[in-house]
């Protein structure tokens, strides 16, 4: 009897509301002051180590964002998260996503997207396209994930996709204090229902809030 | 030399933004769903004194709770959070607020509104209606203060307004982790500034995370 492996979401999200500014572009996919959503955790030595550096610090996050990427074995994102044009992906030489030849995942990953593509092996990660929908996703990432448990790494509509569905698992929200003023909701359409997710830990720094929600 | 006493606004927030849920009326001026956001407050042994009422418990809000209620001598107020119709404003028995006849102020408060009526005065608190605009209600409320600071008790026009003219001392944010859905918005049109408030103390429990911002 094998447990089944939970879908674990996290997004970081400013003060009213966005998980990215306005004028999000392929060169700009943070939007124009999107980037503060993401200070608190890009000094943390967790984060330098995933991505193949030294230094940073420890702090209060540390042990939140450890355990966001405690126990995953495969990824979910969507297609603007990997980025590109989708023209690029045919070309002599395909966009193979932000990361240079050595994604910081170590594991699957699949990639939610309309335009079919052959799997792209990178050192220690392979993406993998989908163009059946969300669900069919899931049941590769859990195939692959080896009965660990998979992330959902963003971005807001694959997140929304996801919550609608009621697949998600763990929601993992960082609250940054800061406003963006327009941009990329997170929570549109989502009504008033946290789809039995509620919420099991917090914790506050002046740089972020951290809210983990999870099933009953 | 007198120092000048700050104005200092408090307020609860839902997940996604919203201070009441959708269909606000006199009846429900919380609207859908709106009573989530104070359920953080109101089984709090500080809120239920400051009620006249006995009993309540102590938790780790009950500090900030507390600090919000200290060294205030004067409260503004927009108009629909004193509540009634304009109309009951002229009736032989005008609204007199939410609170009956002791409210919870026990100091002057000064409601902002397009209706001139006469001041109101009920045990320990009188209510001055001021039409001449929210810099006009500040001037009043900070000589009636006595030296102390003056509150901001919402809703949220009434904090959008004095927000972005730039007379927000303190803006304290109690973030309750639940959806609305929809509603009445804090931050809309309030572009991506803070008006010179950062972050000086945050504290999050399960049912609320209390973030405090001032000026630097």
């Amino acid at each position: 009897m094998t447990t089944l492996s939970r879908l674990r979401a996290q997004i970081s999200i400013s003060l009213d509301g966005f998980v990215a500014g306005p004028h999000q572009s392929i060169d700009n996919p943070l939007g124009v002051g999107g980037t503060a959503l993401h200070e608190w955790v890009v000094p943390l030595r967790t984060f330098q180590e995933q991505h193949g550096r030294e230094g940073g610090e420890d702090n209060a996050s540390t042990p939140f964002l450890e355990s966001l990427l405690a126990d995953i074995g495969a990824t979910i994102m969507g297609r603007n998260m990997f980025g590109g044009h989708p023209g690029d992906w045919s070309h002599e030489e395909p966009w193979t996503g932000w990361w240079g030849p050595r994604p910081p995942f170590g594991h699957p990953v699949f990639v939610l997207t309309h335009f079919p593509r052959e799997p792209l092996e990178l050192e220690g990660t392979t993406f993998t396209f989908v163009t059946e929908g969300i669900e069919r996703a899931l049941e590769q990432a859990r195939a692959a994930a080896g009965g660990a448990d998979v992330a959902l790494a963003g971005g807001a509509q694959a997140i929304r996709q996801y919550l609608a569905a009621g697949l998600v698992d763990e929601l993992a929200l960082n609250i940054v204090p800061v406003l963006l003023g327009s941009g990329e909701r997170l929570f549109i359409g989502s009504g008033d229902d946290l789809r039995g997710l509620r919420v099991v830990e917090s914790i506050a720094t002046l740089a972020v809030t951290h809210l983990r929600f999870a099933r009953d």
